[in-house]
């Protein structure tokens, strides 16, 4: 099947919003076999949405139309649709149902343009809006499927997942379970992991192995097709097990995992309490650190120690430490992590110190970080980084790389008890 | 003039990047007047972007492609184009110029099909690359103008700017000057700001007065035409001063101002030094400061308090003003700012604390939040709010909001002094 995605709203085409949805929908088809040819951003002007039908049924046989569906009159997504291919709109009682609750739910005056929201094509299949008012709906019609969403991504993306992809799942007839499981690494670029894996890659068919690059990270995602979800994930699994012997050191989690989730998950599971002396990051690791719910039981707090004589006064750093090797040194990495963990009286301390840029901080070059962790009584370890982003590029992926040595050594620990 | 942006790449389709060069194109040619009909996305698949053109040339009048310009046999962009309208590449020297100088720079060898990037079309104007290697170019032919960009947005963007628009507007014979000004808001959503300035924004046609609303934001941009450049922003400053009139408490900067830009800037000019103690924050605020350049004169660091008792413990806060008014608390915030004011010997003295969520912190319900500001030795200035987003959301608009009332704080205290 070839599919054609096709975005109505003159938002997109005025460049104030980004056309986001036709991505999400693209990886989603990807993803159960659909090639998407094309995809079509169109103004709300009948006229040329008229147009881009007539092109697109020639070319595609799954049509996919996102905004237009609201109770405006810009709206005009339906009802273009529904004169082009020959069929009329009825109100249909689950959609009016959804669109009364969401009212009720959200303690709102329902008027009458609100009603239009219901109207949907005769002998459409309804998809519901868990998230908003206007549904969705899917018809087929002279052998192209049509499929429209509503445009705000929060609503699209659950209504596509949940409802538009088991209805295209059965129209196509696919009886085929799709299963995915993603492997998520950090400290390795898309370029080294390909090169290292390379034979795995060239072999595969099913289960694909696909990576992604994304800002700071790749991830590899392993997806199998087979008659049910467990013949599916028996296929990935000793596919996964061939690039663990190669590359698992840089495999901190799987599906949804971040950096932080993982590592606030190590530290709750265990009871283990934390706390961080943070100098260029100055508070990112922290803040990504609390942004997992939970967090509360393991982490304390920390300092930013952003000038020198801040080290010194704030945490009593050795003064003498720091003239000798340095504020950017293995040293002064270690010294901040176990003096903060004395100060909170934590089982972990981390500290990061480092030459963010743009000039080089205390003779060390633009780039060089350290980032230190002591675990309870033991020796602090130590990690160097040498980055070659942008002052707030190296402050964040600092901030990631502590959660990522974090992750390691935690989990050595953890395999160790 | 109407438009058509086209861009090429089989990765658009698969759902593995975001199409955000038709975004960044459309707010442009917005901007010069020139009317964007279609955005289009093809695979790298010479038959179907030669289709594309077919329909594209009919329909628009300036065809702006991304994408396909690379050295690979993947890239087939210029190769498509030159067959469908007849004209025939030539190697041009300024364009190899640019291509060997890329490699110099990079200290990378040159291999032959990186000649291929020279390549543009006979009597083509060449868009130079400042970021990359392959070259843009723009040509008309038969009423229709072609315009050639690479994918990646870090090359097409400055080349878009400074020579596509540049040449659009020759060729358009638009001899008038646009001059944006952009007025950014914090405290006000993008509703209510509409609804008091209602009255300008019916009558204004130039200077066009459009509101924005980003992700926690919402901008104005005042875009006026005329002869020059001066005769442009004579015809915005009156408008300015209407809304400035009516609004104005709510504006922290304008252009390429952010709130932590803006903070910095009162903060190094005036040489005031700052410290924070955050709580739910947790390191969002300073990491936010610290990523401006410069910053390390005025930011000695801060202590994040994420637990209760190291508010205690570490900041001296008064275990007696906590059991009476309990954590998150005007008296809470206050005597944060005024702590860590003291502890670091700083100027100002910056206090976070709130329930983020997902459940209320020391009775308090999700989304309240104080934060307190102390300046020198005057009374700590409070601020409470009512947040309803997620728990990251409302940690992220706390730091931010902490940014919005010390820029007015320290923009009243600027102008007493």
């Amino acid at each position: 099947m070839k599919a054609e995605i096709i975005a109505v709203g003159s938002e997109l085409l005025l460049g104030q919003i980004t056309n986001t949805n036709a991505k999400f929908i693209s990886s989603k088809l990807a993803e159960i076999g659909i090639d998407v040819y094309y995809q079509t951003v169109v103004g709300d002007n009948p006229a040329r949405l008229d147009e881009v039908l007539t092109i697109a049924r020639q070319r595609a046989d799954v049509l996919i139309f996102t905004g237009g569906l609201g109770p405006t009159k810009d709206d005009m997504t339906k009802e273009t649709i529904v004169k082009h291919i020959g069929t009329t709109l009825v109100s249909d009682d689950e959609a009016l149902g959804y669109i009364q609750n969401y009212f009720e739910r959200s303690g709102r005056v329902m008027t009458d343009n609100n009603k239009k929201q219901a109207l949907v094509f005769k002998g459409a299949h309804v998809l519901p809006n868990r998230k908003g008012m206007a549904p969705g709906m899917a018809v087929e019609k002279d052998g192209v499927q049509y499929i429209l969403l509503p445009g705000p991504p929060h609503e699209m993306e659950p209504m596509f997942t949940d409802a538009a992809i088991p209805y295209l799942l059965g129209a196509t007839g696919n009886k085929e379970v799709i299963t995915s499981r993603v492997l998520k690494f950090y400290g390795i670029g898309e370029a080294d992991l390909e090169y290292r894996i390379q034979a795995i890659l060239d072999k595969q068919t099913n289960p694909t192995v696909a990576p992604l690059a994304t800002a700071d990270a790749v991830t590899l995602r392993l997806t199998a097709k087979a008659q049910s979800t467990d013949e599916a994930l028996a296929l990935i699994a000793p596919i996964e097990e061939e690039i663990r012997a190669i590359v698992g050191e840089f495999i901190y989690g799987i599906d949804d995992d971040t950096l932080s989730s993982k590592a606030a998950e190590l530290l709750i599971q265990n009871g283990w309490t934390i706390s961080a002396a943070e100098s260029l990051t100055a508070g990112l690791f922290t803040a990504e650190l609390a942004g997992e719910p939970g967090i509360g039981a393991s982490l304390e707090g920390g300092v930013i120690v952003y000038n020198e004589k801040v080290k010194i006064s704030q945490l009593g750093v050795d003064s003498e430490l720091l003239d000798e090797f340095g504020i950017v040194s293995e040293e002064c990495a270690a010294a901040l992590a176990t003096s903060v963990q004395r100060k909170f009286a934590t089982d972990i301390g981390v500290g990061l110190t480092g030459a963010a840029g743009p000039s080089p901080h205390d003779g060390e070059p633009v780039g060089t970080v350290w980032i230190g962790i002591a675990y309870k009584d033991e020796e602090p370890k130590t990690y160097k980084l040498f980055l070659s982003g942008s002052r707030n590029a190296n402050r964040l992926r600092s901030a990631r790389f502590a959660l990522y040595y974090l992750i390691q050594l935690l989990t050595e620990i953890e395999g160790q008890n």
